[in-house]
């Protein structure tokens, strides 16, 4: 009889890819008549292209997960849950590496700087965007880097993840580019960054992005001039859990945001999709995230290890029927059965944690105070960040069923317990039958919250036609940007 | 690369299970000198142990699971949202097979009848006890043996669970001697009770018991006098969900009883372990009941199958290790992270729907009308089952964590979504800030619903002095008692 794998077991699942991602990489390199070496800290991924043209072609076949799927539209009680924060604004799901610089300068959420120094946003915002963040690191210093406007460097962050976020440009070796997960792997201490093995790097060069941060106000002295840095830092230290990420967070007294209507003080969750990929089944079998979003694909005669990072659904035969057996619409319809269990939970969260914002903006309205009202504020902070932990990692879902489930019941409970406590402040101010204004649509949840996106809108228009265009002249007048990396790029948004 | 099973597929991981099974059947009846053949309908155990003494020995381990865990004790929240039914009196953890008759005769629950006549239970609550079941509906009809008091069949039904359950005596092949699964299977359309495989017996026997199912009221002519029967029938005509019981047992307007306390018509999940085993990865690959929970073991030269059936747990290498790789200390850990997930959403269900129950109570004490409270009542209603379906099943936990969870999330929801409704009440009868009273042990608990426990168990230890020897006294002179089926046996409760 057949075993089936289920605990770490590195041995027998992963040299083979191994074999094949190393051996591609040197074998080119040494090709007789090859182009120059790749420069340090070179962000223009078409230049390594030239070294690896194979591998280079499936990256960019990243360009055809290119649909815009506006959440927001989708799931309006997102507009109020996010009320005051950039997300209510503008929030799609996301597309291939090919489009991640693209989506972050035209999205709402960043605004529309005039120039450099002009917001909302920091500069941490391209941390997870752009492989010119290490070049910007290293020639400025991380301090600088993470001081100013986002716009500061839309001249210099130009080119969309690429090769040079996870290789080393001289030994090709997986690298961790952003000290910041470094610091974070020490603290946390279950693996630590100066003995990572390739299998552990094979998920951690994702993870420099796929995980939960936030912008720690970092006061500094540059030549004796104060600045403040934002500098991205991962909450890890008290283990990799929600509630220890929470828990953190608690320590550090810290909040996202206050909320536009509810006045909670909010955690937003980016995407902590390696925090939750270490909660479940493929992780304790030792598997890592390029075994399953990058399987190894056959080109001709040779084999090739896909940069086209995507969902291993796009090609079951080359991912789950690596390891598993089965037939592909097996496969399809396992993962398309935990989606739905999820959506049913998400679902009544999100309904609910909506809800409880507006019972809470009626609390207040009607005089409710700050004693009464901190209770309720905290369960919604706590519920809220749960179900945005399950939900805001775009494979959660299949990566670690069960904590997403376990995370999105928690978070039911503790929205449910923030209105049952609201219901009876609203009792007091005369108010028990208070009913939630319609949420149902995109315009009306944001009517609701008074956001101006006609406005938002007509001033992002601007900026993508003056100080968008302006940023790449420059940036390619400074040799540092690749045509390549937006060769038929088209502009698609949510909003137009 | 070794390949992981994850689709159905009998082919590989059963015929060493069947393969065993039958050949020691065989074998032994084929012997010479051997006892003569087993009797139809043959009830009791040992007589079964003549010819198959090693299948025989192991079923008798079954005495070593003989811990009384007293779950009211653990979570006095049962006893609120039992209230006005026999499991708010007395439920414990089960124990070994070898203890499933003594301890529905020990159990508060099922009273303590001075008759056969006398109450409060019905016939139906031996089916799933007893051997000596399949023999009674064989003699005296199915009508006749649903109707009347549980008592009626005391000196009866008298060995426990045992060889004839599962069983042909002839030809020693499994059997479903439980009609009302057969009658279900057909509904249900999913296997049809005329092609059943021997690997779908291998679960369905167990599901003969490890089931939801109800009392459907039945009325009947016994040559001329009118009888009601109480006929344990299976909601599985609209799947096996959740929800699809929940749809069947709403159209038939069923309810198991009205809350004493909130006046919910409510549902009490009994043990559906095999329709939450329906929903999870070991069945999607072919896994019968009987494929981890009666392991091939070593005696001697030879193989048995254990008849020992208890958790997988207590024989990892036998078990789990039959089919993945990993150690016996890894499987503990799974499953205990498993379990603790479980019980977080499963602790938060129980404190919401007590709570429910008594703000209801509240509710109508200030005097709250029917149609305000319908609608609470319903989510009562149907938050309560989905946690009952979640965890009254012993192993739902492990055989289906996703599904488990899901119900969990979805019962947390309704249990609150009335809890916001009768917030709304009670403010409407000046009671907003109404605090449910404390239950936190099973004392307090158990007073709350103005429960006469000593009485009960005065009332209950007569019986046991009384009627409850009497019966295996008559039984043993009938000549269908089987005293070894209680070697050794003490008596152990939860109130005593």
């Amino acid at each position: 009889m057949k075993k089936i794998k289920t605990i770490l077991s590195v041995t027998v699942m992963v040299p083979m890819f191994l074999a094949v991602t190393f051996h591609e990489g040197r074998a080119e390199q040494k090709k007789e008549g090859a182009p120059p070496a790749i420069k340090e800290f070179e962000s223009r991924s078409s230049e390594w292209g030239k070294h690896y043209p194979k591998q280079y072609e499936t990256y960019m076949q990243t360009q055809k997960s290119d649909e815009i799927f506006d959440a927001l539209k989708k799931d309006p009680a997102l507009v109020i849950m996010w009320a005051g924060y950039p997300f209510s604004k503008d929030y799609n799901k996301p597309r291939g590496h090919y489009y991640a610089l693209e989506d972050v300068t035209n999205t709402l959420r960043t605004g529309a700087p005039v120039d450099a120094k002009t917001g909302p946003l920091p500069t941490a915002c391209w941390s997870c965007k752009s492989p010119d963040v290490p070049r910007l690191v290293k020639r400025d210093g991380e301090m600088e880097y993470f001081t100013g406007k986002w716009a500061k460097y839309g001249n210099e962050a130009v080119n969309t993840i690429g090769c040079a976020d996870c290789h080393d440009s001289q030994s090709m070796k997986l690298t961790l580019t952003r000290d910041y997960l470094n610091r974070a792997l020490d603290k946390e201490g279950r693996l630590k960054s100066a003995n990572l093995t390739n299998q552990d790097l094979r998920s951690l060069v994702c993870a420099q992005c796929h995980s939960e941060y936030y912008f720690k106000k970092t006061e500094w002295e540059d030549k004796g001039e104060k600045k403040t840095a934002m500098v991205v830092t991962f909450p890890w230290e008290k283990g990799l859990l929600a509630e220890n990420l929470e828990e953190a967070y608690d320590s550090y007294g810290f909040s996202d945001w206050t909320h536009q209507l509810s006045k909670a003080p909010m955690l937003k969750a980016q995407h902590p999709d390696y925090e939750l990929f270490t909660t479940g089944a493929h992780y304790r079998r030792g598997l890592s995230c390029a075994d399953c979003h990058m399987p190894v694909v056959k080109d001709g005669k040779n084999k090739v290890t896909s940069h086209n990072i995507g969902s291993p659904l796009d090609n079951v035969a080359t991912t789950c029927l690596g390891c598993h057996e089965g037939t592909e619409d097996d496969f399809r319809k396992i993962v398309q059965e935990k989606l739905v269990r999820k959506d049913e939970l998400a679902n009544y969260a999100m309904d609910i944690l909506a809800k409880a914002h507006l019972e809470a903006a009626k609390a207040w309205e009607l005089g409710a105070t700050e004693v009464e009202m901190k209770p309720a504020l905290q369960d919604i902070r706590y519920g809220q960040w749960r179900w945005d932990f399950a939900v805001a990692g775009h494979g959660s879902f299949f990566h670690a069923p069960e904590e997403t489930l376990r995370l999105l019941g928690s978070a039911i409970n503790k929205g449910q317990d923030a209105r049952l406590k609201l219901r009876t402040i609203l009792a007091k101010y005369k108010a028990a039958d208070y009913v939630a204004p319609d949420f149902s649509t995109k315009e009306k949840a944001q009517a609701i919250i008074g956001m101006d996106y006609k406005k938002l809108v007509e001033e992002k228009e601007t900026f993508l036609k003056t100080l968008k265009p302006q940023w790449y002249k420059e940036a390619e007048a400074k040799g540092v940007y690749d045509p390549a990396s937006r060769k038929d790029m088209q502009l698609k948004t949510s909003y137009k």
